[in-house]
């Protein structure tokens, strides 16, 4: 879909919504949008097929290659909320994202433009509920991004040492992304061994993988600005039975999630799907995160897979499943894959096979 | 300094601006008042040495772990804001970090607190004053950074040769800053080689390094949660006049804007001291961003060093020094220190030599 198209869908919305701008502030929401894919702009958006983005001298070289459908403006003084109200002055109603926009910003707009608070209309979400339904070329790209990930696994594994640093094993797994094409990781990398691995977001650090224990290994790269995302937990040395047993209730778990997926269910469906299999199992109550996300310009997005979600999955959707086991002082065990949500139900676009990993 | 002592100078402050508590949102604020390093927190800073920290059921483990002078609640729901507004049902008044805190956000503490819109006042930057002014364990948690950094720099120049991606010559520099401990990238690596260094903030792609042009080399690590930030500009092939040229009138910003600092400098007359230096060698339109900006728990962070900067600088403050030329078609030149202002004046930090590296 061009960038015509989604301005096109935009406007849509906007005239439904009443208002006749738009400022977008969030960057994945620009970058959608004009293709900017800058730290610092705004992009208005005005009936009438008018775009402008505004960002900083840092950016005029960027912007004048990347952005499409939209006017590029780079204001003297470098203050771009005063330079997108003054282009505004003239419309009556603004949509303005309330999710991203901080009261400092509010402030900054309403003092440039005569419409006044009154004149605002919370515009959260609009871009967000477009991007969530990817189109077949958005979904070719994170399935690069996905495969590119996905094919620097085996190597990394047969990298893993007892003893070797957590940072070490993030060193050469970031390395072989990066030989492979990555262009940025997706996300600080999480490789946590043993009772590391019981904190869910673990950040690796200096201490030494143990000699018997699992590894929780949960990263993804940036491809063309789309992200991908998976998680594989291996073992090191002899998988006790509670190890193997954890694993494989994780696993059945993450299938159970992975076939509740189609057209149609709703998000808090998939999560109970995840959950009810884990409290069969026994390890519910260790499982103390949402069962997964969108992913796509951002690495969280539209869908959440929660137990209060709301929202009903749609084809075009991609989302992870990504359910976990964590043991205070023991470990933890997460699997996740990408998967695209089909008329036909889900494809699993993560190719990385889920046995249990261990002996290393 | 501990977290103890971090919190009374917030309260002292809050005293002296009438609040009763401070809701702290800004995550690297909540690291420095109570060591949480997690994605997802609130901390509820009391009078009374009370100080409660809020988060999900993923940083259990975590917060345990690594929270001082706080207790840590996670509310079942997972609602944050709901249980920080009900803890401080009884204040009267509480301050609000305007500058970070989302509209939506605002809504949400207003929907659970009695105190209404009145009862809130901006507390923007308070805790950022704080922070700006690093104590020794800061300023050394920050040197090991910035040393850890330049320490793989001469490595990874061995590594560079003619037509590698820039992908590939990041990969190299990533594995090298994780070998040696590295906790994270500070920052998106920027590697821009030839025409796409005119891009300030290129990120790297599968483009071939030239055999003939300047490569743009910004990065940083981060350690312990303090950030390093350097670049460095190296040539491919012989480097004609003009690339030279180009380099000295840098080099020389750069150390006009390192003359200026110390303590009472203004940051503008910092600034002033780069940009005056690329005027006398006429290079001055072609540099579009600000000389530097602060370095600690965040990669930009008070003070910032621009044109238009109202702060004054004072001792114990880490700042970056970074000027660069930047040439449409042709390519960039930056050349970036971070530099501790002491009694004295400045001591630049990095140690990495920046003489022409040119020939590869």
């Amino acid at each position: 879909m061009s960038y015509s198209q989604r301005q096109a869908r935009l406007r849509q919305r906007m005239e439904q919504e009443g208002v006749d701008a738009v400022l977008v502030a969030h960057l994945p929401n620009l970058r959608y949008l004009c293709g900017f894919s800058g730290s610092n702009g705004l992009l208005l958006v005005e009936q009438a097929d008018r775009a402008t983005l505004y960002t900083d001298g840092r950016y005029r070289e960027q912007a004048g290659s990347e952005v499409q459908q939209a006017r590029v403006v780079v204001p003297v003084r470098g203050d771009l909320w005063k330079a997108a109200a003054r282009t505004a002055r003239r419309r009556r109603r603004v949509g303005m994202e309330n999710e991203h926009l901080t009261l400092t910003q509010r402030a900054r707009w309403l003092a440039h433009w005569p419409g006044g608070a009154r004149g605002l209309k919370n515009s959260s979400g609009w871009v967000e509920a477009q991007r969530a339904v990817k189109s077949p070329d958005e979904v070719a790209a994170i399935r690069r991004a996905v495969e590119l990930a996905s094919s620097v696994f085996p190597a990394t594994v047969q990298k893993i040492r007892a003893g070797m640093s957590e940072t070490a094993l993030a060193g050469h797994l970031e390395f072989a992304l990066r030989k492979a094409g990555g262009e940025g990781l997706a996300f600080d990398s999480i490789i946590a061994g043993g009772a590391h691995g019981a904190w869910v977001h673990a950040q690796p650090d200096a201490r030494p993988l143990p000699r018997r224990g699992f590894v929780v290994m949960d990263y993804g790269v940036v491809l063309a600005g789309y992200h991908s995302d998976m998680t594989r937990t291996v073992h090191l040395g002899v998988a006790d039975r509670r190890a193997r047993e954890v694993y494989r209730a994780v696993l059945e778990a993450q299938q159970a999630a992975i076939a509740a997926v189609r057209p149609g269910a709703r998000c808090a469906a998939v999560d109970r799907a995840a959950r009810r299999s884990l409290e069969k199992a026994g390890w519910a109550k260790y499982f103390p995160h949402s069962t997964g996300h969108g992913v796509g310009l951002e690495i969280h997005e539209a869908p959440r897979l929660g137990a209060t979600s709301r929202e009903t999955l749609a084809a075009g959707q991609v989302i992870t499943i990504e359910p976990g086991v964590y043991i205070p002082a023991w470990g933890g065990v997460r699997i996740e894959d990408v998967v695209l949500v089909t008329p036909a139900g889900a494809e699993v676009l993560t190719p990385t096979p889920k046995d249990l990993i261990y002996g290393l």
